[in-house]
């Protein structure tokens, strides 16, 4: 079945379902011209949005509707855990192609549903519109937290600890398999989950802005290599990451052992790690890191912030150097 | 010059500038991974989100990108003028195609920002990434207002009368000159206007809003002949439309007398009025349209909501029929 055989309004009656987890305190959900809600006194309001393409971010051949939907809200909820915040309602905008049939739209739409009951986020509305071509995925998603709390980019001090609160690198060598190894693709599991359906570091993210022990944060999606670069320069100050401190799971060392890809450009290059990375005084580190660790979580050192501006790499071998790989800049040509 | 040659960051340092013509509380705009903005109390938050696509919803050969970045704004900020709030900040998530050129990306931006300012809204925060066709605009806008304020679509009551703000079908009229009939184009300058760059009715809405003498509202988008169904299926009530009192601009009446289009689809068939569709008491009526009128805007009766579930639909020569025409539905074959 076609989305046009139900038209665009007989489909938003057909997602409706599941799609608000929480009371909705008597408000207006899907349907109307707005989306209208309400937050508690004192907190603030936050608001990320992220589109995602067909061919630029995913390609519908290898990923299922469901991964697809899961992956779409997933790296939203991963902004709002790099600010520290409560993720709350979800506004999804799809351009839906011809080739794309009704059941795997509702496929998309449960992949986001699932991943959204999780943690406790609404479906609240959003846009529906036909695409010639490519299926588009826009998400704004809003997110709550208490002002004082909120993790900027731009607190980061010299000699603050760079952290990391998870392997990195699995994403990327999830994806070089699948576009480079598919023969491979079914020994290394978890490689493929972590780029197809990466948790996003929402609880951890909350635990650390609620201890007040980091000076700021961001999510990994472009690469440590990119990203440490946005801290600096909101920070004013340069870096030093350690390449024998980043941290890597058993399948990525498999993974490197036995297909040999350019290890710098995967681990820290590539990205979509969804991570967090965060800045830590020193005298907080080994506090924060026993904070995570009784949730469940984890948290690494790779780094320290310098004074300066430069990003400089100190490779396995102790030697520094400017790190000059710039991360995944979508348009800038390396 | 192209956006890869400046890159995504680079793109974003420049489109800073004016995006916030309203001082920000202090706090983070674009740049973060999530904007954060604060609410006054006891103000409720709307949120409305609209994607357009090149060739689905504009055609680049005929719009200027200045234009285009107008429109995509123009239609969210109508969402919000349909639930009488005041429009605060936007969200846009571009994908841009190789053969767009940063000056034309730019110019979109311009588009945007001028409307912004002429309705004090923020361009806030976004996505930029890369398209392999077409180009896609995504805005999400949200928008404050008293809850006691609020007009939904399902306040309507048996009796009242069907009302809009502005002429009917000058967008319609000037689609087609765009589509069928380019020479003729330049004697229509206003259909054309009105059809490129539509003037929200926020003003109108607020002031309906406020005067709590309305029991309904939504913006006409997809034409009157559509959208009152919304509002009847909403209120769960019938309606009837008088042909004869629809209105109409003099450059409507010689595009009609002219070119002779089918008159009901083009008038109440295609939408992009952009105008409110608002339902009122008539005790109110003639005190609502004073309202309106003393701040220089318009209010029509077309016709009023009745029982049952039928829209009918009373033609020129005053024959009742079913109103069949369902407007322009994206997905659905008529």
């Amino acid at each position: 079945m076609k989305l046009k055989d139900v038209g665009e309004f007989g489909f938003i009656d057909r997602i409706k379902d599941d799609a608000l987890i929480r009371k909705y305190m008597g408000l207006v959900g899907i349907g109307d011209d707005c989306a209208v809600f309400k937050v508690d006194e004192g907190k603030s309001i936050l608001l990320t949005t992220d589109m995602l393409l067909e061919r630029v971010h995913f390609l519908r051949e290898v990923m299922t509707p469901h991964q697809i939907g899961y992956k779409a809200l997933a790296v939203n909820l991963s902004d709002i855990a790099a600010s520290g915040g409560l993720p709350r309602e979800a506004f999804v905008s799809i351009a839906v192609p011809e080739d794309l049939s009704l059941e795997e739209l509702l496929e998309i739409y449960q992949g986001m549903k699932d991943l959204a009951r999780k943690f406790d986020v609404n479906i609240t509305g959003g846009d529906t519109t036909t695409s010639l071509q490519d299926l588009v995925i826009n998400i704004a998603l809003t997110g709550e937290i208490d002002e004082d709390l909120i993790l900027y980019r731009s607190g980061a001090k010299a000699g603050d600890l760079i952290c990391v609160t998870d392997n990195l690198g699995d994403s990327a060598a999830g994806l070089d398999l699948i576009l480079n190894h598919r023969k491979e693709m079914h020994n290394y599991p978890q490689l493929i989950k972590q780029h197809f359906m990466p948790i996003p570091h929402v609880e951890q993210g909350r635990a650390i802005s609620r201890s007040k022990m980091a000076t700021s944060m961001m999510d990994i999606s472009d690469g440590l290599a990119s990203d440490i670069r946005h801290i600096s320069k909101a920070s004013k100050l340069g870096a030093v990451l350690y390449e024998e401190r980043f941290p890597h799971s058993e399948e990525f060392q498999k993974y490197l052992a036995e297909l040999k890809p350019d290890y710098l450009k995967t681990a820290i290059g590539v990205g979509e790690d969804y991570c967090l990375l965060l800045t830590v005084p020193q005298k907080n580190f080994a506090d924060l890191k026993k904070n995570l660790n009784e949730l469940g979580h984890q948290l690494y050192n790779v780094g320290e912030m310098t004074e300066g501006e430069d990003i400089y790499i100190i490779s396995k071998k102790g030697e520094k150097s400017i790190l000059t790989l710039s991360g995944w800049d979508q348009f800038k040509e390396h």
